[in-house]
Order: structure tokens, then C-alpha cells, then sequence
């Protein structure tokens, strides 16, 4: 039996509209996830995530954060991460492949995994796939990711070569690392559900940065390794925004159709659908929930930053169009002297709306993909989106 | 027509417990009032203080700090403080005269008022019984607070008295611009309610520091202006905390049984219950809001600091006999993490919590007056609050 369950119901073009199903409920997808980096999606309580303003089905954990602090040993004597943090719905964990290769400098990568310094206490650690897929299996999560490694942006051709077949021989090790754990019942996430194995799932990771010819071997080398679903990784972090297109244009649509497409760390809402219109199904970004916190709301016309002096007197909600609790409740004109005041409430608002927004525009998605309307969609959407002219 | 009626309904030994109808609501007391300081009760949202698990039927608000940042011209603009900050439950404002003074150095007091740099802009600023009136009419709140100014808690008999007689001259001041600013319709928050006035109310504050010849001379000279309610101001100002309740023993008693009578800025979870004990009806404090951003829990068995090691892998709620939403699905464990992380939600939880700690402990102190079973109450809610051992 398979660790989840996925169903495309809907296509419209190359965007489609699916089911997947977890051990710990069902998604409907396109969806995007909140992160939750250190075991909480930052400024937002969980109830907000599970409140209908948002309602979030699934939300991701970051593997490199959690297992320096407070440590699996913690996490493992809660039950795992679901019990830890009090979420009971599905969570999708990295494999701290692109957070170490974030240090930088800090890091020395080599066949055997990458070593590194701890941002925490300044330990020094390593962390490999095998070890990566201990320490998801400790966390229990629902979806685990392989252990990559990730090209910059500008890459050439021979260094992205040399990183992607790396990452191909660190996919082959996380599979037989991740059996091994699933099968000595390491997983803390284990759960009997109808139909399901009630193992973690596995997904797979493509790279190759800008260069198509290097993608299309990546995924070939990750689909013969055969994962649940396949994963777009080492976009936005640097390469313009017409390569990321290119690349997720060119991948997406040749990624298995029977398995999720996960579009990792992207993107803007304007990202989002037009990667949906390019055959993706799942998301996850920091932007609304770090926007936020610096004082930027997403609307549906476009970004808005609350410390502009023009919101001063301005009795409007964030976005006019928007149905959330703070929109509902809140003025510009409050919002922007709570954040100018420093209080902790401004950020914890806007990180409100902003998932809302996020959320409340991916469910639009999901609907015009099923009722074959999302051409009119992404067309309004994305017009909408200049109004505000910032 | 009055702006506010009181009654007691139950007596148990001093402590009352009664009825208090504004023209935003009906609270029951003896009431807890969350701060509100700068139009915001730091870390929660209204949603929150309006739910079960806290469900604050009013709160305060700091007239110094709103009228510095965003100024009453933004407020006016969105008609009032209640509108600005999307709350229509009660609201009582402070008359920034306790903040001016606790400025220090930074101010010059004199017959005609408070000097002082704002400490947002630096700007010179002149506070007095008139200009609050204004504000505080233009903040249009429920209770309005007259003018004071405060001894230290050390002062000599002398200093004292100087300071008490300035107290009264202001109340009287404060009186007669509060009658004019409400002749002239400046109330931002009028409100038209059966068998009431639909005005503001107007409480006067007994002032005279540890003296309590002096206090009892304040309370004479505050009855005779006459006032909606009665307040002990200078408390919990240095003093030591037997002084503190002498003072509250030998005025609350003498105060207008007929009116509420409002201790300020004060106190633990056992000053309340004390408080209560010696005829109180009213409290705010900035301690379950504050300490909960600092890491400190009020239990029901004492405080408990979440930055404990000894709480790294406790699986129990911060307070075992306590049903909020963070003590029903957080561990003491994932607290103690995402606070030690740096994470907002640390504070926001942990301030969650001890709002319901205060609140549901008032609500604890009224069923117990009701019922007659106050002194038992008291009994075994002081002793309980030992058993931490912190």
C-alpha cells in the first residue's frame, strides 16, 4: 500500500485540481502551505491556521532548524512532531539540504553529506541523508524530503552537473536510508488509516538550476529511483524570474502525472498561479507569514506596505475584496499605527491576512481549475494585482 | 440620568460582588481590565480577549500614549477609540497623569499641569486636567479618569500633602472640563442605552501615599467633588506591600458603598484576591501581559518561569487545573522551546494564558462571594499558589 494517495479531478490546460491524501487528512490541491519553520508558523497560533479564515490542511517543518533546537531527543519524548507543537493535521518536512547550503561559507559539503557549524550553540555537525531521514523519522512527519543539494542560481553547466548528480546519489541514499527507518518502525508520525500504509511518505527532489538539458536528466534520475511525489528544488534563490518559469514550463509538465508536483520555497501569489499554469500542485514560501512581520500585506491589489504615511487617517481594510478577520475588523489606518508603534499585534495581524490572502487564492484557484475557468482566473488575478501600483 | 449604574448583589465580609452597566455592556465584578496601552493589549488579539477562555468585558487604555502616537486627530478621524481599534466592549482610559509623573527628571510639574518630552518624538508636551479631559473625551471612553498627580511611595507627610491638595484641585478641574466637554457633545463614544445617559462616566482618585490620615483627608475632599466612581491611585508604586494593603483596608471601606470603587495598577493573582477581601471592585494591571512576554506563567500553584530547563521535555500545560486553549494543547515542553527560539508565539501564548488565569481567578472570586464561600476561596487559593515552590 502507498504512504498517500493522490487524484488529479480537474485539468484546465496544463493547471490541475486533485486530491491528495494523507495519513492525516485529505488536501485538496493546488495548496499552499504555511511554514513553520521551529515548530510554529511564526506569529500565528494554530487555531488561526485551523479557523476558516485560513484552514490550513498541511503545513512544513523545517528539519535543519528542529533538530538543532530543541533537538530530536525532545521531539522524540513528545511523540513526535505532530504531538510536540499540538497539530494534528499533515505536515510536510524538509530535509535541511537547502538550509545548510544557505551557510555558505559555513559549510563544507563532500560525498558523505555536509558539514557545518550550528547557528545555536556553534556546535559543529553533519548532516547527510541518512541522517536526514533519522531525524524525519524521528519528527514523524507526514511527507519527508530527500536530502539534496542545491546549485546557485548562476551555476554553470559543469558545476550544476556535478550538484545534480550528487543530488541523484544522495536521493538513492535517503530511499534506502528511509526504508530501512520506516521498516525498524523509527517513524513517530505512524498512523492506520484506510486504504494507506501508514508510513511516511517520500518525495523526490529535481535540480539542475537554469539548465533544461541538466532538469530533464535530474528528473529522469529521480523518477527512476521511483518516489510517492517529485519535488522542483534550487528556484528562486537567485536566478531571474524568466528562468525559474522556464525551468518549472519546461519540468512540470514532464513530472509523473499520477504523483504531487511540489514547487519548493516559491513564490509571490503571482507566482503561484502561474506555476499552477504550469502543472504544479503544492507550494510553500515564507513570504506571507515574513512579509508580514516587516510590515507588507499582500492584496488583491497588488502589495500594500502598512508603514506608508498615506494610510495615516485611511478607514479601509487591507483589501477591500478580502473576507478575513483582520479585513473584517481592522483599518490601514490601525494597522499602521500598531506596526509603527512596534506592538507585537501588527505583525501577528498581517501575518493573518496574508495567509488568508494566500490561501483564500489558492482555494480560487482549485475552484475555476474544476469549473474550467482558470484562464478568466489567472487573467483577473493577475490584472488585479497592479492596482495598487506599489 | 447617571453614565453608569453599580449595584452590589452579594456581600461576603468586605468583598462585593455586583452588577456594573455601561453603556458598552454589563460587567460583572470584581473585574479584571487587561491593559490596553497603546490601543492594543500586547500580544492577543480582540478576538481572543472576547472568547470564552478570557472573554474580557472591558479593557484600558493609556491616554498619554494614544494621545502621543497616532495622536487624537487620527482616533477622531476614525470616531473614536473604539472604532479605531475594532472594539466595542467597554473601555476605560487612564488620565496619563500616572505616566507623565512616572517620567521622572523628565518632567516639571506645576500648578497649571505636567511639562514633559514625549519619549516618541522628543517634542515638548504640556498634560493637564483640561487637555486630558479632551483627550479623553476625544478618545471617547466609557470611564474617564480624572487628572492626578502621585506621591512617591516614600514621601514624607509633607511632599504627601502638597501633592494630595494638587490631586484635589485637578479633580475639581477635571470635573468642571469633563461637565463642559460633554455639554459640547466632544465624546467620541456617546452612546444612547436604556436608563442611561449615554455620557461618559467620570472617576475621581484618592491619592496620599502610605499616609492614612492623609488618604482619608483625599477621600473626603474626592466625595465631596462627586464622581461616577472612586479609585485608589498610588499604589504599588515602591511601597512595601503591608503598606499597600493597610492603605486599601482603611480606605475601601470608608469609599461611597454605592459607587465602584477601582484599584490602580495592581496586581498579582494573590493581591487581587487580597484586594477583594478589603472591598474592591476593579483592577488593571500590565502583569499577565507583560510577564508572559518575559516568560513568566501565573499557575494556579505559583508562578513558573518558562525558560526553565528543568520544563525541556515536560509533557504537562503550564497549569494543570487551568482549561484555556494553550494550557488544553500546548506542553510545557513546546513552550519552553519556541520561547527559548526566539519565537513571537512564546509570548503570545504564555500572555493568552495568564489573561485567563486572571480572569477566570475573578471569576473564581464572584461565584465564591455569591455563593458565600469567599473566605474558603481565599484560603486555598493563596495556599495553592505556594506549591510551585518558585
Amino acid at each position: 500500500m502507498d504512504a498517500i494517495r493522490f487524484t488529479v479531478e480537474a485539468q484546465d490546460g496544463e493547471a490541475r485540481a486533485g486530491v491528495l491524501t494523507t495519513r492525516r487528512g485529505v488536501i485538496e490541491t493546488p495548496v499552499f502551505m504555511p511554514v513553520g519553520t521551529a515548530g510554529t508558523v511564526k506569529g500565528i497560533r494554530f487555531e488561526a491556521l485551523e479557523s476558516d479564515d485560513l484552514n490550513a490542511q498541511i503545513i512544513l517543518g523545517n528539519t535543519y532548524h528542529l533538530w538543532l533546537r530543541p533537538g530530536i531527543d525532545v521531539i522524540k519524548s513528545a511523540g513526535g512532531l505532530h504531538r510536540f507543537i499540538g497539530w494534528d493535521r499533515a505536515l510536510l518536512t524538509d530535509s535541511g539540504g537547502f538550509q545548510v547550503w544557505s551557510l555558505g561559507a559555513l559549510r563544507k559539503i563532500s560525498e558523505e553529506g555536509t558539514e557545518f557549524r550550528s547557528h545555536v550553540d556553534g556546535s559543529l555537525r553533519f548532516l547527510s541523508p541518512e541522517v536526514s531521514m533519522e531525524v524525519q523519522a524521528a519528527l514523524g512527519s507526514d511527507i519527508v524530503m530527500v536530502f539534496d543539494e542545491c546549485a546557485p542560481g548562476e551555476a554553470s553547466q559543469e558545476e550544476t552537473e556535478r550538484s545534480m548528480n550528487l543530488t541523484a546519489r544522495w536521493a538513492k541514499r535517503s530511499k534506502v536510508a528511509f526504508d530501512r527507518r520506516q521498516s525498524e518502525g523509527a517513524d513517530t508520525g505512524h498512523r492506520e488509516v484506510e486504504g494507506l500504509s501508514g508510513s511516511q511518505a517520500l518525495f523526490g527532489i529535481v535540480q539542475g538550476a537554469g539548465h533544461l538539458d541538466l532538469r530533464r536528466i535530474s528528473l529522469e534520475q529521480t523518477v527512476n529511483i521511483g518516489f510517492d511525489g517529485y519535488a522542483i528544488g534550487g528556484l528562486s534563490v537567485g536566478e531571474e524570474k524568466s528562468v525559474m518559469f522556464e525551468v518549472i514550463e519546461h519540468i512540470a509538465p514532464r513530472m509523473p502525472k499520477a504523483a504531487p508536483r511540489y514547487l519548493m520555497g516559491v513564490g509571490t501569489p503571482e507566482d503561484l498561479v502561474e506555476a499552477v499554469a504550469r502543472g504544479i500542485d503544492l507550494f510553500d514560501c515564507v513570504l506571507p507569514t515574513r512579509n508580514g512581520r516587516t510590515g507588507q500585506a499582500f492584496t488583491s491589489r497588488g502589495k500594500l506596505n502598512i508603514k506608508n504615511a498615506q494610510w495615516t487617517k485611511d478607514q479601509r481594510p487591507l483589501d477591500e475584496s478580502c473576507r478575513c478577520s483582520v479585513c473584517r475588523r481592522h483599518s490601514r489606518a490601525y494597522l499602521r499605527h500598531i506596526y509603527m508603534a512596534g506592538e507585537m499585534l501588527g505583525g501577528i495581524l498581517l501575518t493573518h491576512h496574508n495567509l488568508a490572502f494566500f490561501l483564500d487564492t489558492m482555494r480560487g484557484v482549485r475552484q475555476s481549475i474544476r469549473s474550467g475557468d482558470f484562464p478568466t482566473f489567472r487573467r483577473e488575478f493577475t490584472g488585479r494585482l497592479g492596482a495598487n501600483g506599489e
